[in-house]
Parts: structure tokens; C-alpha cells; sequence
């Protein structure tokens, strides 16, 4: 196996310089939209934009040719016309780069035609020996090398999901859906038509990313297959895998297909891939993140009990619901478990599993008491609890429950939420049991907001956490498995 | 069929005046929330709070006996402790009130204990031909009427989506859930343990409701079985059903009994009832709505071909496979259609199915051009467009089109954004076929809030958005069954 820093994905993580093809001053084409964002992101290295007639693109001293760059390249990008990358990626090599992205499209997705000259540049790079990304690829982010070659400003924090896709979308569009859930990408990067670097090589370049605890991928159709299963499962024994795969059906095969020139197969030969690799598939670009958020942040379980706790019914029924479609089980409490419950619940509530108090008036009670009775018992390897802290009222609450009505009376209850936050969040770590939460209301409520930023998932319902509790509990048995075969 | 106005319900969710029995001068008590979420909506009729003790409750003259209250009381609402629920009961009968909503709990959902006292109520109530919601329940929202029993802010736009729900949460609670997408009630009911009035009564009466364009019901159990489907099968001849039911699996249905009472079954019973009636069944609480959004907004459709319109690969990707497994079928075009595609998309563009532009230089082209080529093929029923406007670039395109670069460029490039929005919104009506679209933006970019608010349903994924269609489409299957079968 590769080593981190010597995998050729290193250098294109973290190249130290960068030289640029196709950006000019017309700010709309889109080689300059990509380099404008690189800019924006602060990026600390040099840049070189190479350009045959402009000597200033966008505020930064241009080259006419490579060889005329002052200083060494680590990374070459190239957004230009498909008919001049291989001419280009000639240069490069010549001038000793051996590393590039090439955003360009136009090859093998678009035919026979294409394909050619995608080999063409395939053989290119294999003489100079450069290691690329692409062709018809968007590039990529390492937001703590604050590296975006994409076209879209990275809106989101420095996470620790690991993303490889075959869809640039898939990785640029994904900052302002990660941003809802205050998550980012340790490092993402598109591999469009997989000319020389493929999904088997992020896989094992992100399974070394000390920042990356998640692996997310997006497959159209996978390429070498039994180098991909053999990275995979090495992986996945100590960080876990999550897919979306699109080419199972005929229908998403042939789109897949005039996309990235990608071969898909049948989702059964798919699955069988994805078992033996311990990978877990999810079934919508929604589904890989809600899984890579709570595989990527919440210890494996022991078991498929899961404790539901709820103060509204319809939410607590259909977590259980879902429970039982993804493989959980609905934990029969220890008597002392249930004992312990009864002094804590009002009269209307139920004991039972899902624990309902169906009306919150106590919240230390219901993020804190309850959550530890439920995590202390044996059979519940895994706890959902159903997050709603309607702000105004909760405020209304705390001041009437203060002797003295003080001024500052916003910011004792803005206190009590990120108390009662911290308590809770804090359960899964303390426990070494995965709790995971699910409200309808978002990061634009405070107590949300820090439930989340102290590393407790909230999910957008009660159906999609506990289908995430769901994915790791399957994960969790691939582990184990992995332990009683004594695989390696 | 009972008519809409002489409906049990309309008094219910029309009155106008109401008796409040549970809210008292402490603002933390539930009554007290409710009755001040009932003044919060303005509420335009009398309110009479009945209370032992205080001659003035929330600042309205309180009456400790409701033969005291000085007008004729259209509803009777109940937030008291069990016990004391018959008795108030009895003395609305003699009061002559004939409509009631049961907020309090403590009945059927306990067990043998609580479903003698709940017989109890229904007793009286029969006695004196008092019709009620509940008990166990949160009441009703009708935003029209001004009318919100529940204990939550009505924070959504007056809306088309009827509801009925076993769950209150799944009523209160989709508020915020439903002001995501700018959608909002037409007119919402919580059925508690439906001592009297059921999920079928409400059916009827949604049937009739000239603002309510879709049904969408919560389900744990259905009561009145051979009811229920004589009316739903009539009502969804013209107006869709949708219905999330969760009692299907075991924990499911365990969940249910100890939230409503209510008696499930094995998910094929309710999927021969669903298919019987034409209810489309959803798999979550958040698929419910979308369904709602697109079987309450779109046209039904004359066949099952899918056209996809987007400018990234990996959303058209996903959006086909999700077709391929909801039972569309990808269009395929037919010849002058592929004509016109051409002369219209970029090189590196796919014509075939789904239509990817690969990078929306031409705003005009993408958002009316293109989806009435697509939509003016026969082959095409419905029209998925995946809907990305980077606010930014594309003011900044707007302006660097623009001669003069007139002060006012943000007015403008909105300006632009409202006749874009106008345009892809309005095809739905000119063509007669559904379109929908998705984005991974939400309302708080003006875009998604201008489709959204011209009518065209914006989802947030390409697969939400194609299984919502998918919906539509088995919908649309079940009116012409009943057209050809001659049906009634």
C-alpha cells in the first residue's frame, strides 16, 4: 500500500504552486470562474496563470508558456479546449510536471472519437510520467490547504468527510448542502473520466487522511474492480465506506454512461461488491451524507438494539417504523431500566419502547436523565432521540422559572440551550454508544446548532436518523465479522 | 355523501365562537399555550375561557361555569386532566354545544383503564350529538379561518394541502416542515384516538374543501376499514390521497397502540386498501409532503415518459436511476425533437435522454427554450429540470451583458432572476404536463422562492423530486382506470 504523502494524490492536495491554463480577464469563462475561487479561498501557495497573450490574468503576472514560470509547478490545471490538452499536457511534462487536473471534457464520454484522444493523453502522461485527474472533471477541495479548483466557493467548515465521486456536482455542489448540516469535506476531489487516477486510488489515498473519519463516494461504474475490492475492504476494516451507485438501472447505467464513459453493472453484482468490501450503499445523494455523517462521528455498535426517546408520538413511531425496515431492533429494557423510567416519566407517558413522554416540561430530564437510564442499559447499543427545543417557549420557560426577571434574559436562556446541548451531546463519547438526533427545525435555531457543532448528527427526520443508526449498525456487524474471521 | 358545509367538521374548523376549558393564567400550563397560540393567529370569533376559579384568564373575561358564557358557543375546546373530561362533557351537552376538540389524554392509548373512560365520553357525546376530535389529540389548524388550536405558531403561508393525521406532532409540527418549501395548510386536523370523528370522516370532508388540492394523511391504524375505502376510492376520483402509514412494520405497529390505540396491520393489507382507493403511499413523513407538493400542484399525466433537463451530470444521473426504480420510464425523443435539441445545446452537451447542457451558459435557453422543446414531445409526460442558479455568477452575468453598468445592477439582475422564475413556472399550465425540479439551495436563495411561489414544486434532490413525479404518475394511472372502467 501506498504511504500517505508519497501517493501521487498527495502533491495534488497539496501542491505548493499551481499553474493555471484557461483562466483569462473575461471573468465569465470558466476557466477564470475556477481560478477566481481559488483565489477567493486564500489559497497560500504560488500561482502561475499560463496564458499566450495576456501578461496580467486577474491581477496576477501571466506566462505565455510554462518553461517561462519563475518558480517549480506542483500542480498543472488545465481548463481549456479539448483539442489543445494533449499539446498542453506535452508542455508539462516537458517541464518536469508530474501532476495536473484536467477540468477540459470532451473525451471518452462523448464517444469513440473522444476516447481516442483520451488515450492519447492517457500515454502522454504515462510517458512523463504525471499523475492527472480527469479529463471532464471539476477538480478539487482540501479546505484546510485552503485548496477549491472547483467554480463554486466553499461555503462550508473543514469537515471529516472524505469524498471521491464521479460527478463533479456531486463534490462542488454538496458545500451548501453539507453547510445545512454544519459538516465539510475533509478532502473531495472529482475523478470525471478516471484516465489515470480512478476511485480505487482515493480510496486508499482517503483511508490514510488523517482528517478523513468517512469515506463517501459516487460511483456511475466502477473500473478495475478487484484492485477496487482489495483497497476497499483493507479500508473499511478500520474507516468506513459509504456509496451511492446511480448505474444499476437502465436507466442510470445509460446516463452514467454519457457522463463519464462509465460502465455500470447490475445492482446485484454491485451489492456483492459492496458486502465483501464492507461498503455501505445508500440510495440518494441525501442518504450518502446522512450516513457519512453519523458513520463518520459515531462509535460502532455491539448490537442492533436501538432505544428510541421521544415527547411526540408520530415522530417516535415512525423512527420505530423505520427501525424495523433497516435492520434494527427495538430494545427490550432491563427491569431496572424500566423501574428507573417509571420515577422519571409523567403518568400520560410510555415506558415502553419508544419512550414517549409526550409532553417535554422538564428538558434536563429529557436530554440528559432519560438519555443516561436508556444508554445504561445492556441491551441498547444505539439511541435516537427526537431533538425539538421550540425556542420561544423554552425561553418563556426558563425566565418565568428565575426568581429575578434580569435584563439580560435572552442571554440566560441563549446559556440553558447550549447547556442543555453540551449535555447531550456529550452522551455518545461518555457511553461509547452511538446517539443520534432528528428535528424538523434547522441550523438556524441555536440549540441545533450547538448539538451539532459539539458532534451529536441531527438529521432532517425521524426516519432518516434511524435509517443512519441503521447503516452503522451494518457497518458495525462488517467490522466485527472482520475481528471473528481474524481477516487481513 | 354528507355535504361539505353540513359536514360535523366544518362548525369544528369554522367556528365562530369557542369555549376554552384548560388555559389558565400561568403561561407555561398547555391549555395556556394553546389558547395563546389561538389569540396569536387572530382569531376573528368570541373566546370564552371557562375557568373555577379567575374571573379574567389572558386578559379575557373568564366564566367558571359555561352556562355562564354570554354567547352561543360554536366549539368546545377540552386541556384538562383526564378525569374531569366527562363531566365538562356532560355540561357542554346541556349547554347545547354540539362540536368539541378532546385535547386531553389519559384514554384509549393507556389501555383497559382508559378505553373504559374514553367509551365513557363517546357515550356522552352521543347523548347529547356532540361531535368531537380526540381525545389524545392537538386539535386543528385552518390558517383561512384564522383558526389554530395547537400549540405552535402557524409559521407557513394558507396553503393546499388538506391533512389528517393520528399524530399531532405530524400536524403542528410540519409547519416549519411545510414554510421550507412556502407550502402551507388548507385546512389540518389532529384525530387523537378518534373517539368519534375518524380519519375517514375527515377524508369526506377534505374531499370537499375548495382549497384543499391533496389529502395527506398520517396512519397508524385505520378504524372504520369498508368506510374508509368507500370514501377514499370516491374522493381520490378527483382529488389525490396521500397517506404515510407506519403500523406496517412490528415496531411500528407496537409504537402506535401505545400512541393512539390504534390497531395495525401487515403492510400487504394496507397496500390492497391504499391500492384499492388510489391512495399513493409514502415512505416517510418528509416524502408525504413532497408528494403533496407535486400530486397538489401538477397536472395528472397521460403516460409514464420522463424527460430530464439539467447542466450537471451527476444530478441527471441520479434523477434517471431514481425514475428507473419509481416506475417512469425515460422519453425518448422523437426525431425533430433531437433536431431542435441540437441546434440549441453546446458540443460537449448530451441530446439524449437525460438532456445535460454540462454548463448553463444561457439562462434563456436552459430555463424556457429547451423544456418547451422536451415538453412539446409526445413522448414526454413530465419534465424533471434541475434548478442551480449561482446567485452571484449569474448576477455578475447579467451585469457584464449590460451596455451601461447602471447602478441599480442588483434591482436588475432580480429583475432577472423574477422573469426567469416567471418562465419556467409558468410551463406546467401552457403545456398541460407536470414539471418539477430540485435544487440543493433552499427559499433563502430568491430564485427557489420565485419558482416556488409561481407554482413549480422545487424538491431538494433530483430523487425527491423524480419519485415525487414517480407519485404523480401512479396517481394519474389510477384516475384513468377509473375512466376507462367507467367507475362509480
Amino acid at each position: 500500500m501506498t504511504g500517505y504523502e508519497s501517493s501521487p494524490l498527495y502533491r495534488i492536495m497539496h501542491p505548493r504552486s499551481v499553474a493555471f491554463w484557461g483562466a483569462s480577464n473575461n471573468p465569465m469563462g470558466m476557466g477564470s470562474v475556477q481560478l477566481g475561487e481559488l483565489l477567493a479561498m486564500g489559497f497560500q501557495g504560488q500561482v502561475y496563470p499560463v496564458h499566450p497573450s495576456e501578461s496580467v490574468v486577474m491581477g496576477l503576472p501571466a506566462y505565455s508558456r510554462v518553461q517561462d514560470v519563475p518558480g517549480p509547478v506542483d500542480l498543472a490545471i488545465l481548463v481549456l479546449p479539448t483539442r489543445v490538452v494533449p499539446e498542453v499536457l506535452e508542455q508539462c511534462g516537458n517541464a518536469g510536471i508530474t501532476r495536473a487536473i484536467v477540468v477540459s471534457a470532451g473525451f471518452g464520454e462523448i464517444g469513440s472519437d473522444g476516447k481516442q484522444l483520451q488515450d492519447r493523453i492517457v500515454e502522454i502522461s504515462r510517458k512523463y510520467g504525471i499523475h492527472f485527474l480527469g479529463p471532464n472533471c471539476i477538480g478539487v477541495i482540501n479546505p484546510r490547504h485552503k485548496l477549491n479548483t472547483t467554480f463554486y466557493p466553499y461555503v462550508a467548515a473543514p469537515g471529516f468527510i472524505g469524498m471521491a465521486s464521479q460527478s463533479g456536482s456531486f463534490v462542488t455542489q454538496m458545500f451548501v448542502q453539507l453547510e445545512k448540516f454544519g459538516l465539510g469535506f475533509s478532502q473531495g476531489m472529482s475523478v470525471g473520466n478516471e484516465g489515470v487516477i480512478d476511485l480505487a486510488e482515493c480510496v486508499e489515498y482517503l483511508g490514510q487522511c488523517p482528517w478523513t473519519k468517512v469515506i463517501g463516494l459516487y460511483i456511475e461504474g466502477i473500473k478495475r474492480g478487484q484492485e477496487f475490492v482489495r483497497i476497499a475492504r483493507t479500508v473499511s476494516k478500520t474507516k468506513p465506506i459509504v456509496a451511492y451507485y446511480v448505474g444499476g438501472s437502465k436507466a442510470g447505467s445509460r446516463a452514467g454512461i454519457s457522463h463519464t464513459g462509465a460502465l455500470a453493472g447490475p445492482d446485484p453484482l454491485y451489492n456483492g461488491i459492496f458486502e465483501q468490501c464492507g461498503i455501505i450503499r445508500a440510495g440518494s445523494i441525501e442518504e450518502l451524507f446522512d450516513f457519512c455523517y453519523v458513520l463518520g462521528s459515531q462509535p460502532i455498535t455491539k448490537g442492533n438494539g436501538l432505544a428510541i426517546l421521544t415527547h411526540s408520538g408520530g415522530p417516535g413511531a415512525a423512527a420505530a417504523d423505520a427501525a424495523d425496515r433497516c435492520g434494527l431492533e427495538m430494545a427490550e429494557f432491563a427491569p431496572d431500566t424500566l423501574e428507573a423510567l417509571d420515577q422519571t416519566v409523567p403518568h400520560t407517558a410510555s415506558v415502553r419502547n419508544p419512550v414517549d413522554m409526550t409532553f417535554a416540561r422538564n428538558y434536563n430530564d429529557y436530554l440528559e436523565k432519560l438519555p443516561r437510564i436508556l444508554l445504561s442499559d445492556k441491551g441498547v447499543d444505539a439511541l435516537f432521540v427526537y431533538l425539538l427545543m421550540p425556542h420561544k417557549r423554552v425561553i418563556r420557560s426558563v425566565i418565568d422559572s428565575l426568581m429575578d426577571k434580569p435584563e439580560n434574559s435572552s442571554a440566560i436562556a441563549d446559556n440553558f440551550f447550549i447547556g442543555q446541548a453540551a449535555a447531550v451531546a456529550g452522551l455518545s463519547r461518555e457511553f461509547g454508544k452511538p446517539v443520534v438526533g432528528a428535528s424538523f427545525h434547522t441550523r438556524s435555531e441555536l440549540f441545533i446548532r450547538e448539538v451539532q457543532d459539539r458532534g451529536l448528527p441531527v438529521l432532517s427526520s425521524p426516519e432518516r436518523a434511524t435509517r443512519a443508526l441503521g447503516a452503522l449498525a451494518r457497518y458495525s456487524r462488517f467490522r466485527q465479522d472482520m475481528v471473528n474471521n481474524n481477516d487481513d
